[in-house]
């Protein structure tokens, strides 16, 4: 696999996911992702410039990072992009008072915004706040603009939820998929008869700015996420090169999903980011962090990059 | 106004949506529309055919009659095409089992129904059991489908909500747009990829069956409504006449509403259909049932139907 060497060249950042390549949610605040808390310390031993591009909008970015470094991660504040504070910045530099369809857990990144009289909605993944009175309040608050303005943060169709509890010394086990803010997203659009300006993947705007904030071209870059349509094709259709993992929210389905229009072959892809970093600095903890070595056979042989964009 | 009766000519029957027409809904029952009870009674004398076609569904047809007649209309359940006991019709021949995210209101029309291991959904306007819980169910069972199978009971914007209450003499009103089932089917639809079987206005296939019902053909009869979309244009696409009403969910910005790309001029229709029914039947109560007679000038002159399809 001498072409691994090859379909990486030129990279020199690293945009990663969180949810769902990081760790998994969950009651309880859920848990790393094997081998992830070691991948992303090798990274970060590379030359190779890393950064946190997320749609997280559940939590604030304070919530989010203290969680991961109790999880273990080498991460801060400062390298995080995220839905809410980039929603922030639009909001003050349009002079826009938001109605907020949001979760409590994300409250606070808008303490700083006028929600009086409010001239525009924010919707982002409240969860159980999506409840049809909610949903109808911001429906209404919408109608009585005469130019409806509807913030999207991320669009994302569903999020795959993990629950472990202990019960009696028994395990019990709750997954599924989860709608995300997507799907509400499309209702107030439609019942509306508008279009959400989406803040976050796949936005390229968003992704634009977790490079700028990088230091680093599209196309030295590469993204790794778990979202077919958010991360990998939003990142491609950006100019930069993406992978999948195989964890969080992937699906074998994705080969075949409606919404993707894209020449991936998910089935290639590793099942953790463990060995992403592996392929960009193979010696992995004794390596010379100084000069990422060529990927090695080893690590390549997984890996189905013909089809990247 | 000569071209009125011109207009007019050769309706042989006449279909008449229910709520926003003949009365407004609300919290204890709702209220006539004025004259509407009389307009009704009229038609019923005229030679015309009269049906009732309607989106509700939130209530059984028993209880809808039931609470209309209590009202004073003139109606009988054998009268009303609705979505619930249609969609039935659809999942008896289809041989499937649907997962009922509908209001507890219509669950009755589903009594002869297998819901056991379900191989489809049903989404109607469930109003507050839109919860967020009951959506990820819908979503879950969907997604676990090979040929995931979604029916709609209509595709409803919003309906108008209007409340009068008597509290320490005083009356409160509560009015205002709520979510109707539309945007919540959009969701849906999103969400998994799929594009949903609607059965209601402005399904063509639920027109033809009422028309069916009344035994008369598109090009003879007029549909009266108050809603510009799932009314007056749908009728127009099925090859019938439509009028739309002033009341209910009627709203003046429906001249320039986005999904209506018909050539209906709002501005000029009546308010209620006591006049529409004038139209066909000048004399009124002391006119001959058996001759509907061209309608007077000073009856017509309110409508504008110059631009009708």
């Amino acid at each position: 696999m001498a072409a691994w060497g090859e379909r990486l060249a030129g990279v020199r950042g690293v945009l990663l996911d969180i949810t769902g390549v990081l760790y998994d949610g969950g009651e309880g605040g859920g848990a790393p992702i094997a081998g992830s808390v070691e991948a992303l310390a090798r990274l970060k031993r590379s030359q190779l410039k890393v950064r946190f591009c997320t749609n997280e909008s559940q939590k604030s970015r304070g919530d989010l990072v203290g969680m991961l470094r109790r999880l273990g991660f080498d991460i801060s504040e400062g390298e995080v992009t995220a839905p809410a504070p980039a929603t922030c910045l639009i909001l003050k530099e349009r002079g826009l008072r938001p109605h907020l369809l949001i979760h409590d857990g994300v409250r606070s990144e808008f303490d700083q915004i006028d929600t009086s009289n409010p001239n525009c909605v924010v919707i982002a993944d409240a969860g159980e706040g999506f409840s049809y009175q909610n949903m109808n309040k911001a429906f209404q608050v919408l109608m009585e603009l005469e130019n409806p303005v509807l913030f999207s943060l991320g669009k994302g169709i569903h999020s795959f939820f993990f629950v472990a509890r202990t019960l009696r010394r028994y395990y019990k086990e709750t997954s599924g998929l989860m709608l995300d803010v997507g799907p509400y997203t499309k209702a107030l659009e439609y019942a509306c008869g508008i279009e959400a300006e989406v803040v976050g993947k796949p936005s390229p705007e968003f992704f634009k700015s977790a490079l700028r904030e990088m230091g680093v071209e599209a196309h030295q870059a590469i993204m790794i996420g778990d979202d077919i349509v958010g991360d990998v094709s939003g990142a491609q259709q950006c100019g930069m090169r993406a992978l999948q993992v195989r964890t969080g929210k992937f699906r074998s389905s994705n080969e075949g999903f409606l919404g993707f229009r894209g020449s991936l072959r998910p089935k290639g892809v590793r099942e953790t980011p463990l060995e992403t970093s592996s392929a960009f600095s193979p010696g992995g903890q004794s390596g010379n962090p100084r000069s990422p070595a060529p990927a090695s056979p080893e690590a390549a042989e997984p890996w189905d990059l013909a089809r990247f964009g």
